[in-house]
């Protein structure tokens, strides 16, 4: 293994959290809130440890995937253990653990939340969930590519550690390049919803703080009834970005190229959208009322693009529909958003490999001789996507498991601790139960917090990154 | 296809229906039970079609896979298409449905029930309904192919698509021998049972019942309060048969051949023991009462053996369990006993095959260039078993899911939605909610009991030959 390295990049994680936690203070100065001292103390603390470690250029550059991997998962754990002081210092979450669930749940993209009522909390740290949301979306690690000159090598094994779904696409040949492209469509779709839901009315701070947590598929809310209080337009307006962003990046990439064509050809976007429509349709016909369809189709919309999406914003307590609805959102939960967007959970495109093997597989049983390949947008699938997609679900599997005995010690009912681990792990933010949308995940016991942290974690690096964490074989001298 | 083959199996399968009707026909006239000619009606229906059937020999002896997984299916479609009208004719379940639920909950040994009250139900039904397990416990192609004299290429097919696990391990090289040492095995070591129930002082009716279903692994209760009025000691009988059924009959096969050295070899086994252990373990540290330590061990150690082989038999309520408890059996619920025994679930030996796949491609993952193989038993395991064991567990899933959602539209809760899926499926009897251990099926509607239905018969025959018969493919002219 290589030290120098990862620790010269965490130096550079450490400046970079330094610079985004200049934007919460900011917000606290405008706002006239003494708590933006915390932010600032981080900040320079942050820059501080950063600015030293990046002074000693690693001499040694090997570099491999273990590295690669270490480094994600490292990323990710110094940047929320650094990120969640503020909300110490703040006295917002006086329990670490609990403060660091919340950081995790933001940079991961979660949105599931500790704090019982939000309206004492100061904007700065509002703004610092949200700002998180942002962060985590695209990936921290890809936003260092696309600025930082790195030497060769190290590029791809990061952005195959960090991106989520089961192949990486390059958009171009350049990793750098392709990391810059994904930030600049970032950036850009989030500036539009942003301007779009100033021009709808909704003022200043929650159009920031919302676009961020759409743009993420985060899904922390500002006020206590999530996004409740917003107009119906407001609302479709959510709705849609939210939908927009589960999609993979490479639609909007060829989109930019006017490649329109393309577009056409891949699978995943194609069923994401049929999912989505059937689970609409589904809620409708389950928990519509006849009498106020307008009502019915707007919620039930903003409901299966929320879960699907990884988001987790609410306009209505989903907790209360029939268990049929409640069935569909779960299963929508573990489905997840597009490979390549900012989404959570299985990824429609893996869904699509499973369904595939399995067809093939029937067909294979019948006629024994026919040897046929998976397709999939025309190309055909290779064998390692396939047999690691096959054993993401068996870890997927497994790690839900343990993580559900653990939380179970907890004594909540079947349906909350279930969806408590679901929607963590899935990065959704609500569950069911205790844990729906006008719940929270207080009540949890620390142990159960930390279970939930590795979950959230391990659900937005797509689980290996972390479980390697835990092989012998990654800090072996060999 | 060729369907003359098909007709001639489902022939015999009829005749032998015939013969094991006439049991529960002789129990009723012990008994004096008038219910007795709903037995000889139906037994001599079963001969005369079945007689009238396999009169026509097929000449086409064309036979390949997919005739094997379609006789498979047929096979037990038609047993308890056949097997429910007893039900019906006595009045024990006038609905046909339920007749149907509650006899394939027998055969595929599930011991689901949808009878509310045992107490009037007269003895030959009761009867039926155990012997059903025993019936289903070792396959019904097994018998067939035990003691019928089938032309070759047929017994292979047959043994595979009706054997449980992931690969198929004959005994010896003969298929047909192979069947009738499973079944003289099988016979042995219910008479054991039977005997030593018999001697600790339990009735001669309820040791047979007993007996059967506990070899079968099914786990009709012919009280209402099921084992928990049996002495201490006569549970443990049943608790420590229950875990010998599932067992992997190969181990009773090289125990008679005094093999006993590859015995220790098979890793299967051990797990499975390990389990057992672990989870038992894990029970009465959670509920466990240290006043009266036995008294957990016992209750804690039937219930896991009971749950782990599928059987489902119960002493005590763990409905009553705290969650953690709860959720340790929902997992040995999943796992299931060991491949090549009567038990169902996923089978031990799939686990471990599972493991053994994230622990290789972790590996693989860091040491790129290493090429590892998989073993089992100090043997390699063929890229084929691990990529049908990779497709069995998608189907797997995604008929999971497709249940829960169907079910779900009882509206019952989660729990109980959940676990009546998990419990159908994979062949336990109870689950936890409205349907644990003190409660029955019978609130479900028509759609969900033919659903469960399905899964009850997918979960026995492992899902394939139950899918293969929605494939376009099984049909084709080709």
């Amino acid at each position: 293994m290589n030290y120098w390295i990862i620790a010269y990049i965490m130096g550079w994680v450490l400046n970079f959290e330094g610079a985004f936690l200049l934007l919460p203070a900011v917000t606290a100065f405008v706002y006239g809130e003494k708590e933006g001292f915390a932010f600032l103390i981080c900040s320079l603390i942050s820059f501080a440890a950063g600015g030293l470690i990046v002074l000693k250029k690693p001499s040694n550059k090997r570099f491999y995937a273990r590295e690669g991997f270490v480094i994600c998962s490292m990323t990710w754990i110094v940047i929320s253990l650094v990120g969640a002081i503020p909300f110490v210092i703040t006295g917002v979450l006086p329990n670490y653990i609990d403060a660091l669930f919340e950081i995790v749940s933001g940079f991961t993209t979660t949105g599931s939340s500790v704090i019982t009522d939000l309206t004492p909390v100061p904007h700065c740290v509002l703004l610092w969930r949200s700002f998180s949301h942002w962060i985590g979306g695209m990936g921290v690690l890809v936003f260092i590519l696309a600025v930082l000159p790195l030497f060769g090598g190290v590029d791809m094994h990061l952005m195959r550690a960090e991106s989520p779904g089961p192949s990486v696409g390059k958009l171009v040949p350049n990793v750098k390049k392709t990391a810059s492209y994904l930030y600049k469509i970032y950036l850009g779709m989030t500036v539009v919803q942003f301007v779009i839901l100033l021009l709808s009315g909704m003022n200043l701070f929650d159009s920031i703080c919302i676009t961020f947590g759409t743009a993420g598929t985060g899904g922390f809310g500002i006020h206590n009834d999530s996004c409740l209080g917003y107009t119906m337009p407001q609302q479709t307006i959510i709705a849609v970005f939210m939908l927009l962003f589960g999609i993979n990046f490479n639609v909007y990439f060829l989109l930019v190229r006017k490649k329109v064509k393309e577009i056409f050809n891949i699978e995943e976007v194609k069923w994401y959208l049929i999912i989505v429509f059937g689970a609409v349709t589904a809620i409708v016909l389950n928990w519509g009322r006849l009498d106020n369809l307008y009502y019915s189709i707007h919620h039930a919309f903003f409901s299966v693009a929320s879960v699907i999406t990884t988001t987790g914003y609410g306009t209505v307590d989903f907790n209360l529909w029939p268990m049929f609805s409640k069935f569909v959102l779960v299963m929508i939960m573990f489905i997840g958003a597009c490979a390549g967007s900012t989404g959570g959970g299985m990824k429609v495109s893996r869904i699509l490999i499973y369904v595939k093997t399995v067809k093939k597989e029937i067909e294979g049983m019948i006629h024994q001789k026919s040897i046929k390949v998976l397709k999939m947008d025309g190309k055909i699938v290779e064998h390692s996507v396939i047999r690691n997609a096959n054993v993401y679900l068996v870890s997927y599997l497994m790690i839900m498991a343990v993580s559900l005995l653990i939380v179970a010690l907890d004594n909540f009912d079947f349906e909350t601790s279930f969806t408590a681990v679901a929607a963590t792990f899935n990065n959704i933010g609500p569950g069911l139960g205790k844990v729906g949308p006008t719940g929270n995940f207080s009540e949890f016991s620390n142990l159960s917090k930390l279970v939930l942290t590795f979950d959230m974690l391990a659900g937005r690096l797509e689980i290996f990154p972390m479980l390697l964490l835990f092989s012998r074989a990654t800090w072996s001298r060999k």
